[in-house]
């Protein structure tokens, strides 16, 4: 019977416990699931999350694949002891919920709502938007989750801008790639969406200069990773009005220090990394399933490339 | 040459005239379009909105039809004098302006987003809210609007239920109807969306009792019109909890009056009636092409039945 540690912190045992018993069940597979390595040699899989106690994988000498419970997995992608197969996570929810949190966010931006939420007093300013086939809105990134966005944004008739690594194609989506397809896509973003992986290439990308090509005004939305952008860049293209308004779910440092200046700048609006959680339910699912397919011989679901590093 | 009255307040004429000219010579359509009546038994067709100066359609013999210039026509249907075919305004902005106002604030209220927009401090809480497919929203009116939002949040997996007066089918909705299709759909709406018609029928439909319906906390949109509400009932049940939250766009005296306990209520959001405005370059070519089909003898699109009232 394989054997499954969990790794990871402790309150996510209890949200996890029940739903992969569940999940494990429902795809036919007699598994024992721990929290306890004992013999480290001895475990067909880890199960992992950052902060479960685990920096060396060499003692894992049976382990068949190391399956992530997040989607990022750049804190443990470049550790040198972990030679295992890596799986991220690609949980049908994560992705939903990516998806609602960014056409909602740009629906409200999109729409001018924080005006009418914030009204203290009577007001009847009859201005109105242009419609969403008016609206440019850029997507940088158009993996898994990228193109999830990207496609619901078209399919509410935004006029979409995708951009990517390498050449991607979104049907409904006008994608640009490389190093001189980034200009072009940011010149004419009203709402610029960041989805892009942490890489080397990646990290500090919306910088100073990339702030510069965006119109006057411009919304930038950050679900993506919180190194995509050079903080001190965009505060000041914020205190400039080249930024109209950033709103952001990741940060550097999370939870983002008390002290952080976004916090408390009025054309910022922070969320606490929550557009793309995980639910426990439809994640122990991916688990489960790459056990199955393990065990089958089947290739794995969403192995990781550790070159590109996602 | 056919003579086309434009009887709307003054303001709109400046916002017509050139898309009208634009949208008559797109159709190949040779016609005068003028503010000043002359004499009314020569004026083939009427451009109407509400104050515009016509009470009396009687002097307008000759008039073939009345195009409203707006979707609702509940304050000209009833006219005595009006014999004249009339047609409402059925453009395609000012459906797609309807469904992104709609979806927009659904995702808000949804995500829980004016939380972070009202935050006046460091805050991190990383309460997630339930995924779209497990959030039912009630779309009460599936008319083209009603059904166009329906559609709309159905892909994005809400969990939508539809009501109407008779017997519809919409894609993804389960669809309800009559007196007693009502009670049902209210009991399950976490978000209720207010699409129906002005019609003695549904004056004052949301009242105390329907309100008890719901469960506790549900949220109200109301971008249809603003006699569906029975305003003392919907203040008391945000007072006692019964509603969430009431977002609202139409009113039964417009502007609001800045007395309004609307106004200053915390959890009432006040739009001002512009979820769907008609914008005038779709809207003058719909205009231009009932003038073409009657002046060729082919049906008026978007005809009133007078008997239903729209």
């Amino acid at each position: 019977m394989p054997r499954i540690l969990f790794s990871a912190p402790p309150e996510l045992w209890a949200e996890y416990r029940a739903p992969l018993a569940r999940a494990f069940g429902e795809a036919g597979i007699a598994v024992e699931v721990t929290t306890e390595t004992g013999d480290p040699a001895a475990i067909d899989y880890v199960v992992f999350a950052p902060r479960g106690g685990i920096s060396d994988f060499t003692p894992f000498t049976g382990a068949k694949a190391v399956l992530s419970l997040w989607a990022g997995v750049e804190t443990v992608v470049g550790n040198p002891t972990l030679t295992q197969p890596l799986c991220r996570m690609v949980d049908a929810g994560l992705e939903e919920g990516m998806v609602e949190w960014v056409t909602g966010h740009v629906l409200r931006h999109h729409l001018g709502i924080d005006r009418y939420i914030r009204a203290d007093g009577p007001h009847w300013d009859k201005r109105v938007p242009p419609l969403a086939r008016d609206r440019t809105v850029t997507v940088l990134g158009l993996g898994e989750l990228g193109r999830a966005c990207a496609e619901a944004l078209a399919a509410l008739r935004f006029r979409v801008l995708g951009w990517s690594r390498t050449a991607r194609s979104v049907v409904g989506v006008e994608c640009h790639h490389g190093k001189d397809g980034l200009r072009p896509v940011l010149e004419r973003a009203e709402i610029v969406v960041l989805l892009l992986p942490r890489t080397p290439e990646t990290e500090g990308l919306i910088d100073a200069e990339r702030l510069s090509w965006l119109p006057q005004g411009a919304v930038l939305l950050n679900p993506g990773r919180g190194a995509l952008l050079d903080e001190t860049a965009v505060l000041a293209a914020l205190d400039a009005g080249r930024l109209g308004h950033a709103t952001l779910d990741v940060f550097r440092v999370e939870p983002l220090p008390p002290d952080h200046p976004f916090w408390a700048h009025p054309r910022v609006t922070v969320t606490p990394h929550i557009a793309s959680e995980t639910r426990p339910a439809s994640a122990a699912r991916v688990i489960a399933e790459n056990v199955r397919r393990s065990e089958a011989g089947e290739p794995l679901l969403f192995r990781v490339d550790r070159a590109r590093g996602y």
